[in-house]
């Protein structure tokens, strides 16, 4: 099957970028050192947006021709893009949101490997270290915003929803966007991007046109969910980990709709981080909500984690079936409370410095076979610390059904299997199987074959 | 059954509305000279906004006790309202879109009345003076704007239309915005908002941030076609006359989808008014369309036309079912024709001066018994004069089916007859008959009672 | 003597103006009734800015072929330019403030003959009737901006005043831009440049870029006092009462510097209004001021003020010599007051209603030399109608100095006769000796030929 | 004498400022490691701004009791000020441009601190590295703006210069604003003041809004040469070779109002630059200007350019006196040769990548008395290596007349010894010589002791 292409040459708008030679030359080097590869792809993925494709390798192999490159001319610098999927432009000129997109992209390449991955600066070892270098990517986006008030709810749930689920997230949003309410996601399709659509909504009747649109990807995922181009403000994390971290700091509150494996693991992410003693004190307005016909799943996610985590984990959240109008008011209220929270200890409302993210958290989580196969999934441990293993059995599950690498992996060494004690194993087998029977694990018209097996 | 409503006191945001005390006076002036009945009325509509109501007398009724007074302070003045619909509120702040409506409404009121009615320097007799005014009134608004492309799209079509068509407007506006069309509308629901919705998304994700979204109303139509919030250009015409020649000279083009008929009366309108031999060589693009679904209704309207119009007035037209991206660029291109052509003479883009309206289409046509009674409905006119009776018959039909005072009548004279040819009255009753039959009558859920009977 | 002129063609920029036809043809008759004379005078003054002419009779006569016409373009009118002085172009392009000055004639000329002048619903026989039309000119012109705080001083004084003097008032802007105070004059040279020039630089120190630099003329005056490029708002009065009424109604308070004989109008004007009982609780920060070598001025004026006026009158101002920062506390500390005031009271801030200003200072006084002769300059009447008459005796010299129409009466008829009681007629003489002393009643250079004669 | 003194608390305004933890922690370290000395320093000198004091030793001594914290907040940093100079206020409120000059100050000494000083990425030891440090530093600091047209002239000359010198230096800004010209200076009174102030008019009548008045200042000079406040963009390079570095690789071309020692020293500077043969082709408008007055100054410079670089050196810059506009019109002229140079290359506007500036004029030059005893002052070398010996020669006189460092080595070891060849000393002696009669070498009033010798 033959895919429509285009050729173009963009100037920077919204976002003026101006790079040093070094800086360009090293976007060029197609070496092991250089920047090329990264930037190719991701700037491919930012292109594929709105296609219904979602796994990285098929994208790659598709659009095998597509070639992008950086101009220096005399009012800054151009992209010269040649092979870019059709699907980016109206009638042969792209769509400005995603235009916008590349230069994120780019400014985000560069600041990382320049300013960030070089710099003795940052100590990575370190748990100050991570948090310093998201603050830093962040602030170079321009994302951390000072005299805002606290409003930006984080949405998460499955890029790969129904139709009555996709519509009850648009519900959602527009009760958040007619609140002040701004939207951070994935920035994929689905659950990422009906709340942002239905915010855009509810912002344009109450004339805020200053509503943020805020999506947070990585190099690793962005080709299976490419940024909706409502998204105007994009960062691109150098990995998973410090992607879920820039979430939970940047982000005021956290609505979760209904999604598969990887929802799951962001549940489990932020209730880990949640459980943590330290954090004890700390507001954090959590929701997990959908329409009637998906109560099944939150029943499902709430018993597993009754049955592993116990009763007090069920505390740091809400659940709210089909009362989109409720959510809005709850996440309303929760963040009234981070706001008094944050303004009687003088901390920033941009960035959640208070929040302990154990470096179990902060940590990369390879999805080897090995590793997979060595999580420690038993319940003599630390609550939270199970929340971050059971995270990372998760982790590996997306990569397998959706990354590019993990794919790979799976086509060559088969099933990854997931080791723990039964009563652990037992509700994760459960979960997991009703995932699939619900069509969870893929887009939809898809068949699903599972990458993992649980044994107990 | 008890509606719910809410007092405050909103001051003017983003048209920022100074008065003289003399007009303040008139404004609360009660008696019959004043202002205030007219202003409390469209207020109340304004405020009604999302509703399903679709008579104005109904609205009236429901919320006997609502006022609204003007109040004088020092940094301006402040609308002081009792009584108010709770749905134009989220959370008991009003939602700014409306706010701001309420506030065109009075700056249109206040213009029509003091600078219009009673000036002799417009002569409401003449075709020039009643243009003059026109102008002078969308002028006062800030509607027509010297430095913009033309690319505002009329969309006509019903308030009362099912979900395939109201997701088809939608996307036919998104598209549309996709493309920097803005759109313009009577400001209701159905139709009427579809599309402006569709094209905020679509400007979004152009960052168009300037999107027009302009309503276009009048006090006998507001109560039923509630302006929604995203309209952020709002216009109120003194009546249904001026109100249709303010869609047709700022618009650069019209996209009709379906309706009833008041979308029967536009279309006899704009037709009359192409057909007339001095607007042979305006190029004006006029596109018919509605998903798969609708199809029979435009091939009723099309038969009808050729009936009783005629085969060149045919000409003046596309009918496009079911693609919406084709409908966008077919606006595009024709709204290309009207930049050439308007350049070509110098004439303004943003109010058409050299459309010639023949005063039948200016008149105000009061849509009483007799006057309904004595439509000359035959072929021994001019096509332009026999599309002007036309119109006029179903503007009487809309009248009696959702106005206060076309209500009224019927309940206490019984139906409008409507008299005329045979081999006219024929396609007519035919193409009543099919709107009742789609239920295009009246918004779903009731029943339709007709208020006419034709008589052939 | 050749002057330089240059032909142009300029379309409008910042406030976007768009006219009806029927407003173009009136603006292109040059019959009795048409508007273009005074419509061709007012954009030759404006375009003169910079120039050292002071009288408008020298003027028409120097650029006897300038033209000026509408053209209707399709993104809005353009003005087509023939013989306009080459002072208002650098390099052969016109400058930006000039620019926009001639859009402001145009807008004012079109408004005060077709809303105004022609509208039953402005009775000009009574004071209410006049105030309206003041309060519409201004309104229409963006003047009155509801949600500001009161800050605007209005500087008046002499446009042919010495460098010490000219310097002194930049410093005096400087000081009140600082202070976030706005500008309001004549617009001509001088006491009316400096204040705003002296802001301007306050204004950008203190990042204040919405800086308002208010200059009202009339049609009569502003061939001698062409507005100078930094004014961004300029309106054209009809006339000099209304332009006065302009002033007093717009300004929160008044700094006078020193001047001539029509400063000296200025201040009986200001204190004629402060003296009527009705206005005797109103505050009103009204300041003499001037570097020390102009003390004298200053002395004679408040001894003047002391003979005619009496004691009583002196409390309503303060002389304050050589401290500039002194000034501008106390306008800031007087507003402020002023600002309780009409909140106390919910007075609009933007427009001074509460003043009462009585007819004999609205009504416009034709300086012909009958109207001189007759004029009731005694102690036997409430001293706010002694200042009224004062003020008209004083408005005559004006016009005989620098006015067309007054400069060619003289020519024609000869000195104009004041007439009047002994004790008035003295101070009176010896006021306008001194300004012939002090050579304040011409621009530098020149020599001073009187146009009166007091008659003791 | 006792000063007056202001506590005060402040918040970032414009630009919107946020730090890490640990840039605030480095921030507030009085250690050696810690930024705080040079912080405190720096903004002492922008809050002294206006002052006439011009020895950084006699600021400090003089507000020993000045203290700057900074204070974090949920909506951002503060700075929290004790004891700052009372010239800083308005009636208690700090002027906003000097508010917004802390913050520029914080900004570049946390990024240089942080970003450059600290990064391997930067090879100081290379020319390259060098640039691409200044690169950086502007670019974070928001002046390289990639869209806009080359218009940026650099004035450079003494900060203090007679008023008659300081009113043509407001003329020739006045006609270049007119012109739509952007100024940059090293940001203190004088010949650095008066060019932003005549420019600042010039943009008000042209309505250009966003004239950019950008100083460029360093933590040694910074104390006697406080920027203005109507410097709107503001950047502290680290040492004098980088400022210069960013003058002329930012800046679009250069115009040399009479100084002293300082302005001897960027004229040779830039002509050692300009007279590099790789930079033979490049157009670099480069004029030299002052009133009638002071003709006798370049006169003298001209003389010793002749003497020490040759006629060919003469080649590279204009010398206009008593002409502002002509100035004006050559540096538009110049600079559209400047634009055309870069289109035809693709190099950029905002950046200068294609002057080579060699070693010599890149590397710290420490002014002790043994490096002054030490420079090569002989005709021997190629001529642009000579210009960048001499450059150093005045820079040693610069330091020992105003930086804190330079005026306390002189105090300890006695005056710095210049020795030379006897045709290169004879000049130079000369050239001192007419600045200290000139009165060129102190603030005016001040007796001048010479910090140097030059031994032949």
């Amino acid at each position: 099957m033959e895919h429509d292409v285009v050729d173009t040459l963009i100037s920077p708008e919204g976002q003026l970028e101006v790079l040093s030679k070094a800086e360009v030359n090293k976007l060029l080097d197609t070496s092991q050192g250089g920047l090329y590869n990264i930037f190719r792809n991701c700037a491919l993925a930012v292109l594929n947006c709105g296609s219904t494709i979602d796994d990285g390798k098929e994208l790659l192999e598709r659009y095998k021709s597509f070639e992008i490159s950086i101009v220096q001319r005399e009012r800054g610098i151009k992209l010269d893009i040649k092979g870019a999927p059709a699907i980016a432009f109206v009638d042969g000129k792209m769509i400005k949101g995603i235009h916008e997109h590349l230069f994120a992209v780019l400014r985000d390449i560069v600041f990382v490997s320049n300013e960030v991955s070089d710099n003795p600066k940052f100590d990575m070892g370190s748990t100050e270290g991570i948090t310093d270098s998201v603050f830093h990517i962040l602030r170079n986006a321009g994302v951390l915003k000072p005299m805002l008030n606290p409003n930006l709810v984080v949405c998460w749930g499955g890029h790969s929803i129904n139709r009555a689920e996709y519509n009850y997230s648009k519900e959602v949003g527009y009760q958040m966007g007619l609140r002040d309410l701004d939207i951070c996601t994935g920035c994929g399709p689905g659950a990422m991007k009906g709340p942002m659509k239905g915010a855009t909504i509810g912002h344009a009747k109450q004339r805020l046109h200053k509503g943020r649109y805020l999506g947070i990807s990585e190099p690793g995922i962005i080709a299976a969910e490419s940024p909706n181009p409502i998204v105007n403000e994009l960062v691109i994390m150098p990995d998973i980990e410090k992607r879920l971290e820039a979430f939970v700091r940047s982000g005021h509150g956290i609505v979760v709709f209904p999604g598969g494996a990887g929802t799951a693991e962001e549940i489990l992410y932020i209730l880990g981080i949640l459980l943590h003693p330290d954090n004890a004190e700390i507001p954090f307005p959590l929701v997990f909500t959908g329409p009637e016909t998906s109560r099944e799943y939150f029943v499902q996610i709430n018993q597993f984690i009754h049955d592993t985590l116990g009763p007090e984990a069920q505390q740091r959240y809400k659940i709210i079936i089909d009362d989109p109008e409720l959510v809005a008011r709850e996440m309303q209220a929760g963040i009234k409370q981070v706001r008094e929270f944050r303004k009687s200890r003088s901390d920033a409302y941009y960035f959640n410095w208070g929040l302990k993210i154990d470096h179990e958290f902060q940590h990369p989580f390879a999805p080897t076979h090995e590793n997979m196969r060595n999580l420690s999934l038993h319940k003599n441990q630390e609550v939270h610390l199970l929340a971050a293993n059971l995270r990372r059995a998760f982790s590996g599950v997306v990569a397998g059904n959706v990354k590019d690498e993990g794919i790979r992996a799976i086509e060559k060494f088969g099933h990854f299997e997931i080791h723990g004690d039964k009563e652990i194993m037992g509700p994760m087998d459960a979960l997991l199987a009703s995932f699939v029977a619900q069509h969870r694990m893929k887009l939809a018209g898809k068949q699903y074959t599972p990458c993992y097996r649980v044994i107990q």
